[in-house]
């Protein structure tokens, strides 16, 4: 990729908070996500030349929009500065990285703070399951619905048992190694939980049903969060490590990135891909437009992942899509301990969307940010061994909307 | 401004109509305006490489987000095309098209649709008021407000009152010209409407009062549309001009754009600018940085402006922020008649919000339409004679997001 962007860091709010317990506003939320930020990277508020929010639906939860004037809020030295606000349901916190990345690749700033934010707790569980219906169809695939989104990600499970077979034991290894790799991440929303194989398994009171073939351990959970990180030109990454006495070289670059959107109805899009290699090709387009950005050839050249997992169907997919296995082996993974952070191909060493939470609009950067974590040795005891690049995939929707990034260091 | 960005034309619905009465959903909507766009500038559908959709709130209005899936279901040939959603409010036009346009410049795409939309009629005049109120900071400013902007736009009038003076009057006449020239617009919301400057002037029940000093007359109305404009690369617009036998110089570009977020609070701008030359500090800065990236030294090198008439007192503040008078004086320009289409400084030959109507994130695209309907001489009977250079400003909240763009033929 020309134009070199860098990432500087950033922070993450402690996903097991409730912010409406707190008593505390949406405003709050961004404060301390960007001032945390500003503080962990150490960067001069000053030389903020942008700021970039990732947010779904704050005008169904917090009845508040227009939220790229709370990031002008979080700090004085804000005032005037460029702001905009970016959606596209669960990959929101991708859409304003992309248009971040955009601006300084087009010379237009040095330096970008990106915030991806959402405050969920707000509403009692069933009115929150409403709201994100809106991420769907609403009228088709939504209205009436409780909890739209299992059912629609149960449709996902239910496809790939129709093309290649699907036993529940291989989604619920999927969900073991996001529930135990959270209790390794200090900010997981699921890290005090309980939740192993066996309680995975069960069809019991353990693990009940929530729509569809999905169970409670299939799901991972809406909370309140924000991710926040750093774009940088390379002359402000130069500055960076200069002022540091660190190399450029050792600062993360944004290597690559895909982008695809599909139709949007679930049945739109598998009606679509019948004859298709892929249950979902746009998602399979997304990651493969990362690597020939990247100049990396396939997942051989990825140390880890950091994907959607929503449900356990969505890594599922995710598995063969990456190429991790062919097409509907995905189950061979989980068998083998490919996923697990010592594994072959590591995912969600975080936790992901099952362990580590998911405050929608938040998550793209999240992974990102963890990407960044990985990369830089610094991600403490999800650590994965000497990884160099790693690789997000960030969905919105029953996988209709899809952006992947590469970090990596040189 | 390097790496130029062409327009090439697009579409726009009729303001006046009334889409939820027509009992058609917000997909129809996107659906119109796209293939409108692509009709009436004659694109190959196969040849759009991405989507924006800007938007502001229809979660609210329409119980539906990820908004720039809609995008893909406006076209067979869109499946898998990268689309997102951009939202600052009634500024969400010109993010979305901020998007875009970073994307050309970076080398990513050649030829983007962007689509501002709003479908803002299926719900009553004080919810849709109070939903608008997300615009502003809900907490502070609008809950339990009815019509929450009037109010916010009258204490915009009562500064200018404090520093300056203001007459009733000259508001009257911005309203006035603004109404006059929506006659002219064959897609304007208020076309079949009456109102001239007695009625704006009067304080009875043909001008019944909406909040603080604001009366009928003051408001542009919410609205249901949409505003579709391409943007392409050099290399796309030369295709497109070989193919039409047309010169390369005869296709408008973006020449400049400026883009400033303020504090979000009414209260905190006017404390902040207090001692400052211009009352709204940011959007003067917004105006001068289009001015700065075309090469433009003044407002006399703009021939008209579409300007963001949400009241008449954002428009009167536009005025001395564009520096047609002093600081203070725009009532100069009123009186002096240069505001109307044949006036030394044409404002709004559309009508404006005030006149052509306001589906909130459709207006800064619908601005954008029309500085390229003037610079190619196709807007008929409100055309500005031999325009050349046109600039907008497109406004969210309460003076809180500006962007600006001149769009101009070489």
């Amino acid at each position: 990729m020309s134009n070199e962007v860098y990432v500087l860091g950033g922070y993450q709010t402690d996903f097991a908070r409730n912010w409406t317990k707190e008593k505390k506003h949406f405003n709050a939320l961004m404060r301390e996500g960007v001032q945390g930020a500003l503080e962990a990277s150490q960067i001069d508020p000053r030389d903020v030349q942008v700021g970039h929010v990732g947010n779904f639906a704050a005008e169904l939860y917090c009845k508040q929009g227009h939220l790229g004037a709370f990031f002008v809020e979080a700090h004085p030295a804000f005032s005037g500065l460029p702001t905009g606000r970016h959606e596209a349901a669960c990959a929101s916190g991708s859409i304003a990285l992309l248009a971040a990345l955009a601006e300084i690749q087009a010379g237009w700033y040095d330096l970008s703070c990106v915030v991806g934010i959402e405050q969920m707790k707000t509403v009692p569980a069933t009115e929150g399951g409403d709201y994100l219906g809106t991420a769907a169809w609403y009228e088709h695939e939504a209205k009436g619905v409780e909890f739209p989104f299992p059912k629609l990600f149960g449709k996902l499970g239910d496809e790939y048992d129709k093309r290649y077979g699907l036993k529940d034991e291989h989604l619920a290894g999927i969900s073991a190694v996001n529930y135990a790799n959270a209790k390794l991440n200090p900010l997981a929303q699921t890290r005090s939980w309980y939740m192993n194989r066996e309680h995975a398994c069960a069809k019991d009171d353990y693990n009940s049903t929530i729509g569809g073939r999905i169970r409670l351990a299939d799901c991972s959970q809406v909370t309140d969060g924000t991710a926040t990180v750093f774009l940088a030109s390379r002359a402000y990454a130069e500055k960076y490590a200069r002022a540091r006495g660190i190399a450029l070289e050792s600062i993360p670059r944004i290597k690559g990135w895909g982008h695809h959107t599909a139709r949007l109805r679930f049945a739109d899009k598998v009606a679509e891909s019948a004859k298709a290699e892929y249950v979902l090709p746009h998602v399979r387009s997304t990651i493969t437009d990362a690597w020939r950005r990247a100049g990396i050839a396939d997942v051989n050249g990825i140390d880890g992942i950091e994907t959607h997992d929503c449900f356990t169907t969505s890594e599922y997919m995710a598995i063969d899509h990456f190429g991790i296995t062919r097409p509907g082996e995905s189950w061979k993974a989980v068998e083998e301990g490919w996923l697990e952070i010592g594994g072959k191909h590591p995912i969600n060493p975080s936790g992901g969307l099952i362990g580590a939470g998911h405050p929608v609009g938040a998550t793209g950067v999240r992974q990102l940010l963890d990407g960044y974590r990985q990369v830089t040795g610094t991600a403490g005891d999800y650590q994965v061994d000497g990884a160099r690049n790693f690789q997000t995939l960030n969905i919105g929707g029953s996988g209709t909307t899809s952006v992947s990034f590469i970090i990596g260091v040189a």
